[in-house]
């Protein structure tokens, strides 16, 4: 197995870009992520472009659009989608390509345009990726699943409608601290616990957001890596599970059977321990989420992801600093650049690039991406 | 770079499959793959589904279904979407995935349910997949595209209608003895020439069929095809490229440069030459583009693809034998299942299982899949 480093990242605004297209917002991320990494279109290989839903953009097929806007064409892409853990997915693909030699240099491009269409209409068709037998037709959407998750979690373990707000809080303080942040603004937990009901017990910033943005990385074999970089992040854990398709087939509502497997096999292949990473980015589409990420990661024992974020545990100088880019809550959520964003917030983290959000010294790096609700979850460590 | 092998696989019945579901139809190809290779679901690593449109079947994320309905859960499984290349680039994924050591053993499903909506939106559907900014909404749809290549190579040519139906002929030929076809019936070339237009000179033998139907492959590394096998099927060669997103940006009409691109690396990884190879299946979602494949992919030279079909070079017995399954005119083309169906003909074929329809001692099969009008391509070689 070849070793993998990312060796150039890039980020757009995340917010509702009515100002750009689905090829725009591809274009803002895959340009700074050539400059960073000292290359040029030339240079690559193929490309993995990583978008969650056509229906958004109504665009079929989007990766050849985005390909041939940023450049990449006439070299290959194809697209790569998990929902909301499709970046993810497009990198453990990437992963692959450059590991086993097929290809030397990949770039992995993720990108959403959401805000194409009403928030209902987003909503509803994010929905469709319940089962459209089983669950779709009786109107369960994402919001009154992970409500689900958080009253059971509540019940079994006692979570608080508090604690559960004191996860946003957290996002949006360091989302405030984050300049491409879709709504870089702090909110006080008294706001944030009175807020409008979206599925009871999760209110509005209990939800993250709707976002338009694009996020990119690329990747290099370690011959190439050594020939362009001085500080290349290696990808060294690759772990990916799965949970059943409806969540009424499911032992637990309070856990991700899925991220356990991927978390495991992610800590065996880099050869670490949960408590050797540094910083972690966790998939918090919901507050609830992050707590039960908290716990299935191992950050501590099930049940104690209400008072983990209570104690400020994964505050920056906390036992695990998470999310300090503002998460999917503040930063945004363009769900196929999800993924692609969490590896560039760890890669610049891991490079010490992340001013007043800066986890000092840090070293390794874990991201966490859910799709659906636990069909698809991927785990990646990155090290330095 | 590890080799990897495909070890089992398996087709369901394709055609218009109002008795079946998305999930059906994909269980109808894995049960039979895990049968051929002599495993089980919990031999597996990892899956990888090919679905072009999530549209079609209505199911947003449908790989979670696939993954879920078909045993491949709790094993991850993501999406990987390259329009009608969507199954070659699933295979390419998996290779990657199986041939760097992230797994050893992965199963590719591809599948498509088109029939759920009526032919006209099917069609609406796919056109979207053209550029939605500057094709699309002046009502170009893909048969009106290749009606464009088609005069064009006429024009250059001097290529004839006749020539077109031949190709519709031939895979009709070998359809009728093909039993997982759609339409398994012969076609006269009279009637194939006098068919009805649906974009000049494109008749309705000239289309593809809008089919339902999956596929299955499931790759393995050296050690464990070694290990499950006496009869490995190697992937030796992988190549891809692409072409501009607006066809009116093209050099060209009568070739597909992503498809040069890709029969050239494929080739090269492979260390062979086109004349090495003994039976292809090509991507002929209309006639012309067989013609064009030939071509392109240098079994004759450019120009000359219609004297290839009109001297039956492209029959078993002539030059270069494609398509003896009966091609996407009449075995079908459920878009996402198509490269993978192609996977699954010439590992049969190397093996020597096609009863009347096997090109005796064939050694080296080449696949060529193209998604849109080529900004999509890949090509596969596999060898027993």
């Amino acid at each position: 197995m070849r070793k993998v480093a990312v060796v150039g990242v890039g980020h757009g605004k995340f917010g509702k870009r009515t100002d750009a297209t689905l090829r725009e917002l591809a274009f803002e991320a895959v340009i700074p992520a050539l400059e960073d990494a000292g290359i040029t279109q030339n240079d690559l290989e193929a490309g993995v472009v990583t978008i969650a839903g056509e229906e958004f953009a109504g665009q079929g097929a989007p990766s050849a659009l985005v390909g041939d806007y940023t450049g990449i064409q006439p070299r290959p892409v194809f697209r790569v989608e998990s929902a909301c853990a499709s970046g993810t997915a497009g990198l453990k693909a990437a992963y692959g390509m450059v590991s086993s030699g097929l290809h030397d240099i990949v770039i992995v491009v993720g990108v959403e345009k959401m805000n194409a269409v009403s928030s209902v209409r987003a909503t509803e068709l994010m929905a469709r990726a319940g089962d459209t037998r089983w669950e779709y037709p009786f109107g369960v959407s994402f919001p009154g699943f992970y409500a689900l998750f958080a009253t059971r979690h509540m019940h079994e373990y006692g979570t608080t409608k508090e604690q559960l707000a004191m996860v946003g809080v957290k996002n949006h303080y360091y989302g405030a601290r984050n300049p491409v942040a879709h709504l870089p603004k702090e909110i006080p937990l008294e706001e944030a616990v009175n807020a409008m009901i979206i599925a009871w017990p999760l209110g509005l910033y209990d939800c993250c957001l709707i976002s338009d943005g694009g996020a990119a990385a690329i990747l290099m074999s370690e011959e190439k890596a050594r020939e362009y970089t001085d500080t290349p992040v290696w990808i060294t854990g690759v772990g990916s599970g799965s949970d059943t398709m409806m969540v009424a087939e499911r032992p637990s509502l309070t856990s991700l059977s899925g991220v356990k497997r991927a978390a495991r096999d992610a800590y065996k292949m880099a050869g670490i321990e949960v408590k050797d990473v540094d910083v972690a980015e966790v998939h918090d589409c919901f507050t609830i989420a992050e707590i039960m990420a908290y716990e299935d990661l191992g950050f501590c024992k099930a049940g104690e992801g209400g008072t983990f974020i209570e104690d400020k545990q994964s505050y920056i100088g906390g036992a695990m600093p998470v999310n300090v880019d503002g998460g999917l809550k503040s930063k945004g959520h363009p769900i196929g650049a999800t993924g692609v964003s969490q590896c560039v917030e760890l890669v610049k983290q891991l490079r010490g690039e992340c001013g007043e959000r800066q986890v000092e010294g840090a070293e390794i790096g874990l991201s966490h991406n859910v799709g659906q609700t636990g069909q698809f979850a991927n785990v990646l460590i990155y090290s330095r």
